[in-house]
């Protein structure tokens, strides 16, 4: 497999190579958002050349990289979103290609990263959280039960997760307010109002369906796969004294609904093949509707989390993987729809924060700094134990295997001081 | 207020009186979908209405009735749609309007009910429940953790609520299946699958989002029913089996999301001014941006719950009313933004369960069983503690003042068997 060659300028190691061929939604000056897909520092209007005919015979309709999101584009189904990425991937290494000889097409089509804006690939109709990290709900569970009531009873039976707010999903590059809300420590006597005192990122990853399913029909596990298009990264901001204080009995909701940050490119269920590793023995057996067989259930993608202070310090906070999830993304979707709940194209379902084993790849500052009690010091000499106002936090990710690097770029986001609650409206 | 009558026959008693004038989306036949209203058994098209010329003036694009959804209408503002409704409470009444005069117009335009299919009228980027009956509270924390420990800490300072899922909203006469899932009573030693054993439901009113707001602004509570565009019932299908294992600690997921059930006319907020009653005391008072001032929060609705069985045996099982909500929606909806999460056109806010203080009041069969406690005898003599397969559950609701009478219709569902699952795909 690793023998393609581009004839487009592409830097050491990018995480867009000739192997990705991710698909986006990008604007330059105006307000037009057109479809993308990227490859090195180049970011390319699917539009334009489609308008130029060069996906003729791919049976895309005139419209479908001129709608504002790529719902319509990913509904087309598997095989024909499949087919134009590898009619892409041959435009950009046949160097006889229409594209490789017309200067003037690329000119038109072809723009640099940093000269353009990233939107949402798609309109999400239905955004859910898991909590599918092993090593994550046993930290947590430990901070606030005790070690030996860490893992509830269900964790290990069935993929955990709860409803998200589809409509605070952001991509990388907007900045959030800290939020205000209501918290309450375990030692307060009475809950007061004010910004989050502990702000928190939470390292995830998360999926997006391509293809609906009916109500009340069950998506088998072993036909999970067939609804996913592709990845991205996620960044589920949490406010952790809103949450501890609001979410029993029901769950989180304040504690995380104003925000959700994703990285803008959708990398492919194919471009990910080759990053296929086994996931982890499971004990107890699952039961038969959560029992996969055939390809490797995970991924073995690489993730980061950095932090840059205000005052411009950086560092690196996490280094992490996504192959340490407990429950696959084919076990999620099967339990999701078990009982008929229906898929709809642009579904995104989050894996809940991806912690592994060591101190190092914990997936949020609540596990690095063990709620505050151990808090991280950067270079300059000041700590962290949550995020705080002008802190930007990035994540990337990237598969790399035999010389072939897949990868999903950033999802950045600066903090801002919380609204003062009183004065806006 | 009571002295508008109007030239179209209208049966006594009708829930569509000439004060109502809801909005909602038929079809008849073909698929074409159209925005409609109704008053007493006729259903008015809207489009045909519009493209006739009627609404000129009122600042309407052509296609606004004709797009599948109201939201795209309700998105006009109260302004616009407000005057639309005043303008056809005069083509009713008026007997010299170009409507009275026209019978060839009546004919394409009105519509028997019985002959119609009613769809979703809007489509809902984000739907939230709450929690805000103190009685239904109280009754469900005294079931699970006994009378001294019913209320949670936080429920008296916040209305707690939950992200629920928006795609397997569905509205009234699409039946759904009992869903399957995993079930594990406490006094279980180990999980089963299988259909659920306690299949529930929730009588709920939702009120709908007619206007967005930023990501990062609050709703300020003052301001919050200039959001609310209308209300529909709800009725929150519940699967008390399968939530109870599931939902520690993030909250209800595969108990709720198989299906929510909702009426299918949405009866605008001032078309329920006249029915406006005081909320109840609350006592601690709430934090400031919860202080609500201004007209009476609450509204006076009757809610009635009617089984049907297979058998065709009838039984009313629940007589409640709207105006026992501990918090109203306008402290709900300033509490979902106090942290800037963003509101979206379309959204759906449910109320919870409302119970009120007598039993009959009680609004799921969990309550009215107490747990299989206390089975209902219906009049054949069969027992119910949880609703069987072949039950048709009907919700109405309506106000009734000084002669005015403004209601909802009705949401009725029919229950029908499991799916196997082995053998579905």
């Amino acid at each position: 497999m690793n023998d393609l060659k581009t004839w487009i300028d592409v830097p050491f190691e990018t995480d867009f190579s000739i192997y990705n061929i991710p698909f986006g939604i990008f604007s330059r000056s105006t307000e037009v958002q057109h479809a993308a897909t990227r490859i090195g520092d180049y970011v390319i209007d699917l539009h334009v050349l489609h308008q130029e005919g060069l996906f003729e015979g791919l049976s895309l309709s005139d419209g479908v990289f001129d709608m504002g999101d790529l719902n319509a584009f990913i509904a087309l189904g598997k095989d024909r979103t499949g087919a134009l990425r590898m009619h892409l991937q041959q435009l950009f290494t046949n160097t006889s290609s229409v594209l490789a000889q017309n200067k003037d097409l690329q000119k038109r089509a072809f723009h640099q990263a940093s000269s353009v804006k990233m939107h949402l690939p798609v309109t999400v109709p239905n955004y859910t959280d898991f909590y599918s990290s092993l090593e994550h709900a046993t930290n947590v569970g430990t901070m606030f039960r005790g070690p030996d009531n860490a893992l509830m009873p269900n964790w290990k039976h069935m993929p955990i997760g709860y409803h998200g707010r589809a409509s605070s999903i952001i991509p990388t590059g907007v900045h959030i307010h800290r939020p205000n809300g209501q918290r309450k420590g375990p030692q307060d006597e009475w809950p007061s109002f004010g910004p989050s005192l502990k702000l928190d990122f939470e390292l995830e990853m998360a999926f997006i369906v391509g293809k609906e399913s009916r109500l009340g029909r069950p998506v088998k596990v072993e036909k999970a796969e067939e609804y996913i298009f592709g990845f991205v990264l996620f960044n589920d901001w949490s406010a952790r004294d809103i949450q501890q204080w609001e979410y029993v009995p029901l769950g989180p909701f304040l504690g995380k609904n104003f925000a959700s940050s994703i990285s803008p490119w959708i990398v492919t269920l194919e471009a990910l093949e080759f990053a296929r590793v086994p996931g982890p023995q499971q004990e107890p057996i699952p039961m038969p509707y959560l029992h996969q067989q055939g390809s490797d259930s995970n991924f073995d993608i690489q993730l980061e989390v950095h932090v840059q202070t205000a005052q411009g310090v950086q560092q690196q906070l996490v280094q992490s993987n996504f192959k340490h999830m407990y429950w696959s993304v084919k076990q999620q979707l099967a339990h999701h729809t078990v009982n008929g709940c229906n898929l709809q194209v642009g579904d995104m379902y989050a894996s809940g924060t991806i912690s592994g084993p060591d101190k190092q790849s914990f997936g949020s500052m609540l596990e690095l700094s063990w709620n505050g009690k151990e808090p991280i010091v950067l270079p300059d000499g000041s700590v962290r134990s949550f995020i705080e106002d002008g802190d930007t936090i990035t994540m990337r990710g990237y598969a790399d295997k035999n010389g072939i690097r897949v990868g999903f770029g950033e999802v950045s986001t600066k903090v801002l001081s919380a609204m003062d609650y009183v004065n806006e409206s």
